[in-house]
């Protein structure tokens, strides 16, 4: 079934214990699209990119079957631009450059070609521009999903509330759900959150794995002991790219085939780590996923003898 | 099969986010007996204790099988006390005030009746110490496994890397990993502890779960979430004693009987922080562990549709 992404397309420097590149295609929507096609071939992205987002960037996405109609070209204006170097943990990094170019003038407009969507994710932005995606959708989606950031809980933190009383699952990470909620245990914080409208909540705790929570239900998901993090950009958009795109290929809601998604979304993003950028995702097929999906079968499987 | 536990016992009071008590027995020694005596009732304990420690508490190890016949009573000495204070996030805490009291002159003697013991766990104790339990033990047991803690790496590192080199399995945190060999990345820290000779290891990482080490393998045990965590005290002394107290009484040493260990301990660890000090592991039977047990199961279960 058909997925709406909506995110950033964007240029990013980064700077990691390993190394450097200092132009590198990124942005939510550009990792979630390479991680989602993987399992669906009808994705409608929705971004802005200005005249110098490589045209073969473009035709790589379009050929794994990423609609462009949504996303507006600024022929005369520059991409969105990100720097940031990490530090040794690869859990904490300094923003160095944030230069939003187009960015500052995004105002999505949802192509009557995307109505027919089932399945949208709401990549981190400014609340009000995510507010302004799920208003143009005629008809309400089967499943909408949302990913912010601490910031907009300094400065919008108004419109974030409204956004998130819109939408079926939040996904933020550990220190997220904290500063949402002002609790320190991430169970009370998930219900809270939930409290807030939300359905279901994706906590994202890095190399500790995600937590899934709906109702009273909780899944503990691990993320893949890895010997070098390489580079962390952009895995929580691959990760959320992989579960919605896997939800949108098996069109099953259930908690069990959630569940599911949350692996297979942990397994995209444990790519993503291993090169810069988008590097590796753009090399990976189905049977290298598979394969890293065994590795967390065997990572967790356990019988206890009574 | 019968199990050694050489560690403290105690007299703990702390202070959490939640409350305080003064004075409540504790030690690495008596968390790891009430653990590990839910499935062994062959329990060797070796410790120290003042004329100070009640005598009902005492009497109610050995009801669960644990023999005294290795804890050296000072009549006229005070018991290990230790106090401390829990921050918010209950994984740092600051030491308020560690007496040694008798702990300063113990010096371990492994009576003859404790020699058929295959099963040994070497609670946190001065690495001299654990060194002196290991070579007294006439026959090599089956399995030895050991915890630490930073301050020995600190004041008596070469002391701890020549007990490392003797045992089975060391336990550590994952900041005391990381601190053990330079490596931020919890897999090449394993290698590393590994080739100082144990062939297996286990990283404890609090609400994170637990990650356990053979060669290759990976096994990731997740943490139950819980609402509060009303007092860590004692929860990896426990985790420690349901983990070999699960392998002596089942007698299986393979990888596959680890892992389940592995979620026992992580059971029993999950009730030790429910109430001050020992109290919840003093309440608790093999039906209360069986069904946490299955809320673990349904915690990490998953099934992908491919």
């Amino acid at each position: 079934m058909s997925l709406i992404i909506v995110g950033t397309m964007a240029f990013d420097a980064l700077e990691t214990p390993f190394g450097k590149v200092d132009r590198i295609i990124g942005g939510s929507a550009t990792y979630a699209a390479w991680a989602a096609s993987n399992f669906t071939k009808s994705i409608k992205q929705v971004s802005i990119i200005g005249g110098d987002f490589p045209e073969h960037e473009i035709d790589a996405l379009k050929q794994r079957g990423v609609a462009f109609d949504g996303v507006e070209v600024v022929k005369d204006g520059k991409s969105f631009f990100w720097s940031g170097r990490y530090h040794m943990d690869m859990n904490t990094r300094d923003s160095l450059i944030t230069d939003l170019n187009v960015l500052a003038q995004f105002n999505p407009v949802i192509p009557e070609s995307y109505q027919d969507c089932d399945y949208v994710m709401l990549g981190n932005l400014a609340p009000a521009v995510q507010m302004s995606v799920i208003n143009q959708m005629k008809h309400r989606p089967k499943l909408v999903i949302m990913d912010t950031m601490n910031f907009w809980m300094s400065v919008a933190m108004d419109e974030l509330r409204s956004v998130i009383g819109k939408v079926d699952m939040l996904l933020v990470n550990d220190g997220e759900a904290r500063e949402l909620t002002g609790e320190y245990s991430l169970v009370k914080a998930a219900k809270k959150i939930m409290q807030m409208g939300p359905k279901y909540l994706i906590i994202k705790k890095g190399e500790h794995g995600a937590l899934l929570f709906y109702g009273d239900k909780i899944f503990s998901a691990p993320a893949l002991p890895l010997e070098d993090v390489f580079d962390p950009t952009g895995a929580g958009d691959t990760f959320a790219g992989g579960f919605i795109g896997y939800l949108a290929y098996t069109g099953d809601l259930s908690f069990d085939n959630m569940k599911a998604a949350v692996i297979v979304g942990s397994a995209l993003a444990s790519f993503c780590v291993e090169k810069f950028g988008p590097t590796r995702l753009q090399e990976i097929g189905i049977e290298n996923i598979d394969r890293r999906i065994d590795e967390f079968v065997s990572l967790i499987n356990f019988e206890i003898k009574r």
